[in-house]
C-alpha cells in the first residue's frame, strides 16, 4: 500500500490527510505533527478569550478518536528535522526525548503551518511575554491572566490577531496598548479605513502608538517590565508579541526545496512543489496572487483548507487546479466590521497597474428603515476596465459585500458592468442601490472623466 | 430646448429623471404622475405597519422641493391615457377633474410602474378589502386598522408583499390567514425551502392555507365577512389583496408599442421600444433574464432604478446597456431571511437545460462559535458548468450570500472554480468553507458522479 506522509495536522494537513482517507484508494495516510493538538480552528483563538468561542477543547475539527475513525494514523510531537529527497524519506525529531527517526514516504504533503515571527530584540522574552499560535500558547496566556489578574497588556504587532485580541481584553477589563512598528493596521488596510479602525480602538480605550519601534526591553525577575520605544515606553503587567508570521519551513533550508517571500514554499497551481512525489499546502507556502499572477505569502486559513483539499485530490491522481488568492479577509473590533479583498490602491499602482480608486460612505438600510449602520466601501480599478479590489467597513453586512466584491473580482466582471450587478434588495437589508454598486458608479465616472 | 416626458414619477421614471437634469445638458424635464405622491420607497411599505420604517411620510426619498431644485417639473394626478406617437404626444386626464389635455415631447420615457392584480370574482371589493401598492392604499390601510381594530385579517397571495404583512399583522396580535391559489411561496422557492418558509410562518401563528382558490365572497352592508375557498370558509374583519400586480400598460393597447408578459413593455437592451424617441424603464417592462436570454416580467425595484438611470443616460445621446436581470430578491419572515436569484431546479429544466442542483444545510459559523444560526443553500447549474440560480435561506448572512451567487453567475465563473472563491472567513461571519462553496463542492461532484 503506498504511503502518504503529511507533515502538520492542522487545517492544510487534515484537508488533504482526509480527502485521501476519503478517497479509499488504497493509500495508508500518516499524519505527523510537532505539537499534540490537530485538526483545530486556529482563527477561533483570539475569541475564547472573549468567551464566545466554547473553550479551548471547542476548537478541535475532529477528535483524535475521528481522526482515527477516518483511517489517518497521527503521530505527534514528532517535528520534521530533514527532508532526505533522494531517498524519499522524512527525518523527524520526538519532541519528547529527542531521538530522531526516519519515516519513508510514497508521497509527501508538507503542510507545516506558520510560526510566529517574534523581533529580534535582545531579552525579548519572559514569562509574561507571549505569542499566540498554538492552543498551548492560549492555554499558557489563559491560565496566566486567570492566576495573575493583569491589570494592563501591551500587544506587539497591528495584524488580525493583535486587533481581534486588543478588543478581547479590553472589553475584558485590561488596559491595553498597542504598539506598532509601521503606521499600518491589518497589514493593507487604506488610509482612510486604517483611521477609522484605529478611531475605533481609541475610542473604546486601546491605546495605540503607531510608528513605534521597539528599541529595548527592560525586565525584572524573568518578567518583562516594560518596552521602550521610539515613541516612549510602554509599562505593562502582560506582553502578547503579534507581530505577523512566517512559514515554518526552516528544516527545508538545506533541501532542494524552493523557498520564496517568508520563507514560504513556492507550489505550482496544483500544489507541488516541483520535487517528485512533494506537495505542499497551507501557511507554509507562497501562494499565486489571483490579480498579479505573482507568487506571495497571504497565510489564511481558507486558503489552508483549499489547498489541502487540492493536494490531496492531486496526491491520489486528480488534477485540481489552485486558482491563487485575493487574500480577502475580515475582522471586526468593537462593532466595526472590516474586510479587504485583492490590490489596495497603492499595492496596484506599485505593481504598475493604471489604476483608480473609489470610496463611498453610505447606510446598511434605507434612510427611513430602523437600525441602519454607516457603511464605507472602496474599490479599485485599472484603465483596461479590471477591478482589482477593494474594502469594506461598517456596522454590518461587511462580509456580504467583500464576498461579492471576491465573487466579481474572479469572475471578470467588468467595471462597466459591475454597478448593473442584480444584488438583492429589501429594507431590512439594504438601500435600494447597494452601498457596492454606487461604489462602482462613482469608479467609473471617475474613470470616464479623468 | 428639447423636452423629454417622463410618465411615472417613482423609481425609474425619478432616476432617469434626476439622470437627465443631472447631466444638465438642455432638456427640459416634466414628470408626469397619476397619483400624487413622487419618488417614494415602495418596499418599504409593509414596514411602515411594523414600525420598522419611519412613518409613510419617510418613505419619501425626495421632497417636492427637492425635485424641483433638481430643475424638474413635477406634475400630480396625470394620467396617460393614449400615446399619440406618430404626433409624439400624450393625452394624460386630469385625475382631479376628469379633463383631457395633451403634451407634446421631444423623447418619452414611460416608467407607468404596475397595478395590482385582483382576482376576478364577483363582489371582490369592500371597504375592509385593501391593495398594498400606493401611499394612499398604505393610508388607508393604516387608518382601518386603527380605526377598526380589527383582531383577524386574511391575506391573499402568498408573495413577498403577502408574507411580509403577515409577519407584521401577526406581530401586532392580528391573526392573520394567507389564501394561497398554488402550493408556492414567494413565487419561485424551492419546494424544500416553500416548506421551510411555511413551517415558520405557521409556527408564528400564521394560518396557511396554500391550493386555496376563491370561489365566492360574502358580503355584508359594504364589508367582506368572508371568502369562500376550495379548502373552507375564511372569516376575518379585514382582507388584503396581495396577488401580485402587472404592468400598468392598459393606456398603450392600442399603440405600436409591443407588450409581453403581464403586459409588460418589450424593451431593447438600451431601454428603447423600437418606437422612436420613446424609452420605457422600471415595473411597466419586460427585461432581459440574464440566464434564459429571454424576455420576462420582473418587477423589482433595483431594475427599476437601474433601469431608469440606463434610459435617463440613453435620452441623452449615451450607450448604457441593461444587461438583463436575476431577478435576484429577499425577504424576511420571523426571523427567517429567505433569497433567491436565478433559475431554480424547476425552472432550468423547463427552459431546457441539462441541470442538476445541490442543497446543503450548515451554520452561518464555526460549530464551537456562540450565536450561530442554521443557513441553508441551493445552487442550480447545468454539464456545461454553468452556474444558472440559487436559494439561500438562514438565520442570517442571506443577503451576502446570494449576492455573491449573482456576482459569480454574472461574472461566468465556472461550477468547478466557484468552490475556490477567495470568500471572507473569520469565527464570527462564517465556517472555514462558506457553505455557498460547500454547495458548489456537492454540486461538482453530483455532476462528476452522474
Amino acid at each position: 500500500m503506498p504511503r502518504l506522509v503529511v507533515i502538520g495536522g492542522n487545517a492544510a494537513g487534515m484537508s488533504a490527510a482526509s480527502a485521501v482517507a476519503r478517497a479509499s484508494c488504497g493509500w495508508d495516510v500518516c499524519v505527523f505533527d510537532a505539537g499534540g493538538d490537530l485538526s483545530w480552528g486556529a482563527c477561533g483563538l483570539p475569541y475564547v478569550f472573549s468567551r464566545e468561542a466554547d473553550g479551548f477543547d471547542g476548537l478541535f475539527a475532529l477528535s483524535p478518536d475521528e481522526i482515527a475513525r477516518r483511517g489517518i494514523e497521527a503521530r505527534t510531537f514528532m517535528r520534521a528535522v530533514e527532508l532526505v529527497e533522494g531517498r524519499k524519506r522524512v527525518v523527524f525529531s520526538n519532541e519528547k526525548n529527542g531521538s530522531l527517526s526516519e519515516e519513508s514516504y510514497d508521497a509527501l504533503l508538507i503542510a507545516t503551518g506558520a510560526v510566529p515571527v517574534i523581533p529580534e530584540i535582545r531579552g525579548f522574552f519572559g514569562n509574561n511575554l507571549f505569542v499566540l499560535h498554538t492552543l498551548a500558547d492560549g492555554r499558557r496566556l489563559s491560565s496566566f491572566i486567570e492566576s495573575e489578574r493583569p491589570r494592563s497588556a501591551c500587544i506587539v504587532g497591528g495584524g488580525y490577531i493583535g486587533v481581534e485580541m486588543a478588543e478581547t481584553l479590553t472589553m475584558s477589563g485590561i488596559q491595553t496598548t498597542m504598539v506598532v512598528r509601521s503606521d499600518r493596521l491589518l497589514g493593507k488596510l487604506n488610509p482612510d479605513f486604517r483611521e477609522k479602525l484605529a478611531a475605533v480602538l481609541e475610542d473604546n480605550g486601546v491605546r495605540l502608538l503607531r510608528g513605534a519601534g521597539i528599541t529595548n526591553v527592560r525586565k525584572k525577575g524573568g518578567k518583562v517590565e516594560s518596552l521602550e520605544t521610539s515613541r516612549g515606553t510602554v509599562s505593562a503587567d502582560m506582553f502578547i508579541c503579534a507581530a505577523g508570521v512566517r512559514a515554518a519551513t526552516s528544516f527545508l533550508d538545506d533541501s532542494p526545496i524552493s523557498l520564496g517571500e517568508r520563507g514560504g514554499i513556492e507550489v505550482d497551481g496544483m500544489c507541488g512543489t516541483g520535487i517528485p512525489s512533494v506537495w505542499a499546502a497551507g501557511d507554509c507556502c507562497c501562494v499565486r496572487n489571483f490579480i498579479t499572477g505573482r507568487s506571495c505569502y497571504v497565510p489564511l486559513g481558507t486558503t489552508a483548507n483549499r489547498m489541502g483539499r487540492i493536494a490531496g485530490a492531486n496526491v491520489t491522481g486528480g488534477r485540481e487546479e489552485f486558482p491563487g488568492v485575493l487574500g480577502t479577509a475580515i475582522t471586526r473590533a468593537f462593532g466595526l466590521e472590516i474586510a479587504v479583498t485583492g490590490l489596495n490602491l497603492a499595492e496596484a499602482l506599485r505593481e504598475g497597474f493604471d489604476a483608480e480608486g473609489a470610496s463611498i460612505g453610505g447606510s446598511t438600510r434605507p434612510r427611513y428603515f430602523r437600525g441602519g449602520k454607516e457603511i464605507f466601501v472602496s474599490v479599485v480599478g485599472d484603465r483596461g476596465g479590471r477591478v482589482i479590489g477593494g474594502q469594506v467597513a461598517g456596522g454590518e453586512g461587511v462580509k456580504g459585500r467583500i464576498d461579492t466584491l471576491a465573487a466579481l473580482i474572479q469572475g471578470g466582471v467588468r467595471i462597466r458592468d459591475a454597478e448593473n450587478l442584480d444584488l438583492a434588495y429589501a429594507p431590512p437589508f439594504s438601500t435600494v442601490k447597494d452601498p457596492l454598486l454606487t461604489c462602482f458608479s462613482l469608479l467609473k465616472k471617475k474613470l470616464r472623466d479623468n
